[in-house]
């Protein structure tokens, strides 16, 4: 539905919409079980809640395609994550907490490693740790360019996220990573007339780098690319007229979370003080996205029973979002992280919808089986907030 | 699929579809019993039939959006309601059986009272009663405006709907309707060039309109707002080559079919009369449109127990239409109106085909919850009928 459509038909009233995120929730079958991680942990208050909710299977982005965590959450705060494209600088940027503002370009880098021909021996300098990377990070935060400003943020190991403030800056520029060793890296390209200047501050910036760097082992140059401006999403409340807060403690999500316009809560490292938060902030919002990491943190590990044993323990939680009688309950995932795969994956995600006028499906246990059986089917994951706000009562009859 | 790609593979031929509209069709389950509307009533006709048949939950416009008659009978003729909006004052018009043509410009209206200095006090006049708004509507249809024509229709209690007819009329005007109490009407003003005449036009209606209700109450003058031009959607014959006919005794329903090109058949007030003119007129055409009421009238209501005994009515006219061995028949719902909601919802529609060549899901029952089991799953009800004309063979082949 068009956002001119949805705008027509929403309304703002002070029912209360809860989306609780498990990251990565989907998973597949142990081999030797034949049992997926939801199927394996004791999920009593999950279960107890399937049977008086409605159950489905949503897909994040398209059958077939495996989300990163940005389409994967667009999809679940009602936004087709194909129209809206999160690019990865921006992505990197996020995940390190720094805001890029409409008009500023983020992009990722890497230290690498060239030779004495200004050829890439190793693209990630030997995946240099934090600890090295870090100083040279503060390095490169000296660097001055004509015509902008250049911010650089140590991320993790040889990844840096370098941000650039100025005048007439655009993402439509190709990237100085070759891709592979045995080349030099690339000079920056404008790919549009619009992104001429940007190139020539690229080039600068990587310039100077390499003097910054020169000498120094394992790491003497950047590579940098996914140079990304800030996306245009419209807010929320322009487009579903909600107020909405998001609880999570990692720095990505609150960042997705304040891309659609969302207040990002002050909140703690832990579930229970995320809990907490959406207590103490119930009265000042009427949707609330509350995250919860560790299901993708476990199947990105491989570990089936740590997955097993997290999800056990974001069961426990639901009773005290529960207590606070939200009028619609969302529990999903914004993709699937199988511990058989070690990684995020196509899987639809289990999705369970509760609310008074939402209908019961009467399918005890929440799970890929139970929820694939679910009468909401197998729907796009974008979908799922329309259905929220007609179960709130915050859309209106469409047409006479 | 687009018009031309539907038109591409579309064929005549003699074998016969007959869509059967229960409106309002779908429910939700009473807090007592744990069963829908559907789930209560005793229908031996339509659970035997539905094992027989496929089955599955139609969407009217899009996942939780609560549909009004137009958009929700559109989509079972085949039409994107999204695509082909129909306006406000259109529905009024064919809620009385007034037809709007191309050119003219229909408008919803409301007798209100404005109080000595001409705001508003009331908007709807004490929901003035019919018997005393269409002595009113007489008055109101003796004004003239320079340059078109004017004719005003009783709708019931406080409101009519007026039709102007003349040339370079448009529907990009605003309303008077300020939309509260309090304050005067506001003037009617063109949204484009184009409704420049008709927001002059629509302004000295509104001007004659307080001159000739001076002094009344408490009806002493009018709001005017939904102006419609008649839309333009092209006809079944036109999209799907089908010879189509309507068997409906509310007018709005007439209205709809119209719009979309149906022959509107002569009938009675009853469903006896509407199976007898599907009878009758058998040999003439090749889809049928049978428009059964009472369900979304008691959904509306609020009258469980009556929406429970209509169905059980419904049910009991499916033998006649099945022995006159339709190729295809469909049972399907506009919207679904559930009584606990007394009103129109965004749930999907239980949805049944039978035809030779549809399958059988084997699944005994017609309701919700059988209907989300059956195989066509949760589907679009703008689908219904290209599977209903696949099973009726007017479908060639796609693609080489």
């Amino acid at each position: 539905m068009s956002f001119i459509h949805v705008t027509e038909i929403a309304e703002s009233t002070p029912t209360k919409i809860v989306l609780l995120v498990a990251d990565g929730l989907g998973g597949l079958a142990h081999p030797e079980t034949g049992l997926s991680e939801l199927e394996t942990a004791r999920l009593p208050n999950l279960n107890a809640l399937a049977a008086k909710s409605v159950l489905g299977l949503t897909v994040p982005v398209h059958a077939g395609v495996t989300p990163g965590s940005g389409p994967g959450h667009l999809s679940l705060f009602g936004y087709d994550p194909l129209e809206y494209p999160i690019k990865r600088g921006i992505m990197e940027a996020l995940g390190v907490g720094i805001p890029v503002r409409a008009g500023e370009i983020a992009a990722r880098g890497n230290f690498c490693t060239v030779d004495g021909h200004g050829v890439v021996a190793d693209r990630r300098a030997g995946r240099l740790p934090s600890e090295q990377s870090e100083p040279l990070c503060a390095l490169l935060n000296k660097i001055t360019v004509s015509g902008a400003e250049v911010a650089v943020h140590p991320v993790k190991d040889h990844r840096f996220v370098a941000v650039f403030h100025g005048e007439g800056l655009s993402d439509e520029v190709t990237e100085t990573d070759p891709g592979k060793v045995g080349v030099a890296p690339v000079a920056v390209r404008a790919t549009a007339a619009a992104g001429e200047k940007m190139a020539r501050i690229a080039n600068e910036f990587a310039a100077k780098a390499k003097q910054a760097l020169a000498g120094r082992s394992p790491a003497n140059m950047v590579l940098v690319r996914g140079f990304s401006g800030a996306p245009t999403v419209p807010s929320m409340m322009e487009r579903f007229k909600l107020k909405p807060a998001a609880i999570a403690s990692y720095p990505m999500y609150r960042g997705l979370a304040q891309i659609v316009g969302m207040d990002v809560l002050r909140t703690g490292n832990t579930m229970d003080a995320e809990i907490e938060t959406l207590r103490e902030q119930w009265g000042k919002y009427d949707f609330f996205f509350v995250h919860y990491k560790h299901a993708d943190a476990a199947g990105e590990d491989g570990d089936f029973p740590k997955k097993v044993r997290v999800l056990e323990e974001f069961d426990s939680y639901l009773p005290k979002v529960l207590a606070l009688k939200p009028d619609v309950l969302m529990v999903a995932g914004d993709h699937s992280t199988p511990a058989v795969m070690g990684g995020h994956s196509w899987h639809p995600v289990p999705f369970l919808l509760h609310a008074r006028l939402a209908g019961a499906d009467g399918v005890a246990g929440f799970n890929e089986r139970t929820c694939a059986r679910g009468s909401l089917g197998r729907f796009p994951a974008k979908d799922s907030l329309m259905l929220a706000m007609a179960c709130a009562l915050k859309l209106v009859k469409y047409g006479a």
